[in-house]
């Protein structure tokens, strides 16, 4: 499908009405997550990249203006004013990575009103459902605490196109590997596997099935031991290792069960074999608070395999994220209705070390040593700078992280910071906010 | 990225091991949700058309082979046997829009075990997300009782290509129409949308705007009334449409704030302006429990938009969804793990009148007057029938959902019929138990 129009019709009506109206003055959107969901103690900003491939793509061709001429039932005549129409304008963002907070700019565009607008939907799709996934993965590093952890995801994505971000965002917060092979082939991520119960279901046997997965897999294999009895399973790995004289490099997993009594268990039954080198995997519906408990009760477990309810996100499976016009033709411009009412202007967060974030007008100083956000990523439609690398990314994730509060790293209740407002922000909101009232005559309805 | 490649790691490496250990023989796969997320009466099955598509191409390529080397670090040489390998197999599966139970079996893949493991994790990631959508849609359905709903997720579901699925899916489940351009043409689906708060922004006035947009509309449009304050909106859409002598077709939407109350203010109005053809539409954050609450409370909205919620499948993002071997080369298997546990053999699940369901054996008679609910729809690796049609996925639905008990049906702790098992499958199950427990001593441990 056309990613032109892979968008809310709403989008395309009312672009042609701005360009019939002839309104294609400068506008500013920026795009925000409100609140963050209940257990989030912050947020990772995902999404710019395939944001920025796909600004860089946006044009409007021929078919596209075919296929919005049939869907509103209008000659196509009628929608030629959208022909030819690209992306030619600034995109200031925060980079993937950072630890972003409620309130703060993820991304803003400026770029003539009807293209500005057109590009929505498609925005939100990507950066909404990529920082919500990349938020709770990035917990699960936190849970790990230091343990490697790798993406399970693929099978109960929204997808597999889903799946294919789920690996790229889990490795962007600094998993050690992925079990999907495309992603891991595209992003440059390790791959991870063991085996599946159908595997030693088909052999009938563990013993047989060990053995033949070993004779094709020379060098180090990881033994999945809970298909009919797990410390049985475990005694048989031990002893398939043992006789193949493999060890270094090989593990075993869990995959259901009390994992952290069963992993003691193995590791008994391990060591007592001289196997003390083989790692003990665990698997089976973790996310960030599974791993917790098993870490925090000494678990002895070497490496977390986490799917379904991080790829999923599962206890926040979206976010209250928004694309709001903040500017139009130079003028300031905001929402009032209820308890959804946004701040006028082009903005900046500034942070300030331990997370004392402001957010501000766009062209303000920033107060004291604090540091911008947001980065001119697009101008004229062009990237201003080459394609962010992985590598960068999970490092600024990491100098971010380290430098969050406690209460925001915490698993269970987590406290997030909350960003204050700049002076020049708050009376440019009071300001703009009288003069829609003193217009409209909204707000007076609730005042009396 | 190759559907091939986008599949787990160990996928690749068992289905390697099962043809180089000449373990060709035929496998039965069967997929199915072990347990009902909690909020959910009934499942609706969904994802097998795209599933059908994906085996139809399955064919493991060149340069599939060469990705799977590299990510194994192995020479190409040692993944040749994999090289060319295709899906013959044979599928039976429950049509689109029919209701499912926990284990009953969606689908089942009967063909030699490599192809019919290669294959599992894409399916699953097809099936799980749709089943999971299709199932929370349909809720809604049930809750709007007959009034038209519109999708409104692409903004927030998991990627554009998972907010074409939601909407073919809510579609399917009897939806009238979709935001996304792209889903509606390709899906044959009917097209809507109003305008965005940043339209009316943009003019600065909402009569400016609501004039505007009847100016490049001609023809009936839907304004959007919350701005700034949505009573002072409804009443300057009432002057527009009085205005401009337009009323059937056109509508308002409300979109913040008390829905019900608003409604009820919002149509007192128009009535009194003469404008009672002036349809109300509402949104914002609604799912099935919302919009029964609307409902209920007689609230005057005629038409209702479902977003984020129905498209994540918010409270339930996730299925329980599992694809276990069942048989091996004429030999029932089953897998015996903690709370785990799955029944041997190909299944068929006979429907009796009510919602009395009995899963038995594939080639067991159906009890009485019971309809087997899988079908025939591939063999050899070819469809037996020509592709299904979206309206006849929504006949079975609306079939189904008719005959569903009302308990099943409540919005509020809905109580899902259970499917008994057959005498002669839970006498295979028994043997096959004791069987393993036999040749494995697993059982023992937790007997003694």
């Amino acid at each position: 499908m056309s990613q032109v129009t892979t968008t809310d019709l709403y989008e395309v009506t009312m672009a042609l009405s701005y360009l019939r109206e002839d309104m294609r003055g400068r506008a500013a959107f920026s795009l925000f997550v409100r609140d963050l969901p209940p257990g989030r103690g912050f947020l990772v900003a995902a999404g710019l990249e395939p944001a920025l491939d796909y600004l860089s793509r946006f044009r409007v061709g021929r078919s596209d203006v075919q296929d919005f001429a049939d869907t509103l039932r209008r000659p196509v005549g009628d929608l030629e004013p959208l022909h030819g129409l690209s992306f030619d304008g600034e995109v200031r963002a925060v980079p993937e990575g950072r630890i972003v907070l409620a309130g703060e700019p993820l991304l803003e565009v400026t770029a003539p009103l009807p293209q500005a607008q057109l590009v929505e939907t498609y925005l939100l799709s990507l950066l909404c459902h990529q920082t919500a996934v990349a938020s709770k993965a990035a917990r699960c590093v936190l849970a790990a605490a230091g343990r490697p952890l790798v993406d399970f995801s693929l099978r109960r994505t929204h997808g597999p196109e889903a799946g294919g971000q789920a690996a790229r965002l889990c490795a962007l917060v600094g998993f050690a590997g992925t079990s999907n092979v495309a992603a891991a082939r595209r992003y440059g991520i390790a791959a991870a596997g063991t085996m599946a119960h159908a595997y030693v279901e088909a052999f009938g046997s563990e013993e047989r099935a060990f053995r033949a997965f070993a004779r094709t897999h020379p060098g180090p294999v990881a033994l999945l031991v809970d298909t009919y009895d797990t410390d049985r399973g475990v005694a048989t790995a031990a002893r398939v290792f043992k006789d193949l004289r493999l060890g270094p490099g090989c593990g075993i997993r869990l995959d259901s069960g009390d994992l952290g009594a069963l992993a003691r268990r193995a590791r008994t039954v391990l060591d007592g074999a001289g196997l003390e080198e083989v790692r003990i995997i665990a698997s089976g519906g973790l996310d960030e608070y599974g791993v917790d408990r098993l870490v925090r009760e000494g678990a002895p477990i070497d490496a977390y395999a986490v799917g379904t309810k991080v790829g999923t996100a599962a206890d926040a499976p979206y976010l209250d994220m928004a694309y709001k016009l903040v500017e139009y033709d130079g003028r300031p411009v905001m929402k009032l209705s209820s308890a959804k009412a946004t701040a006028p202007g082009p903005k900046q967060v500034f942070r300030g070390p331990g997370f004392r974030d402001v957010v501000g007008l766009a062209h303000e100083d920033p107060p004291g040593d604090a540091e911008p956000l947001l980065r001119t990523v697009m101008r004229g439609g062009l990237r201003t700078e080459p394609p962010d690398t992985p590598a960068a990314a999970r490092e600024r994730f990491e100098r971010d992280l380290a430098a969050l509060p406690e209460e925001a790293r915490r698993i269970e209740r987590p406290v997030p910071p909350v960003p204050a407002v700049s002076p020049r922000l708050t009376a440019l909101t009071t300001l703009v906010r009288h003069r829609i009232e003193t217009r409209t005559g909204a707000g007076r309805t609730a005042a009396g």
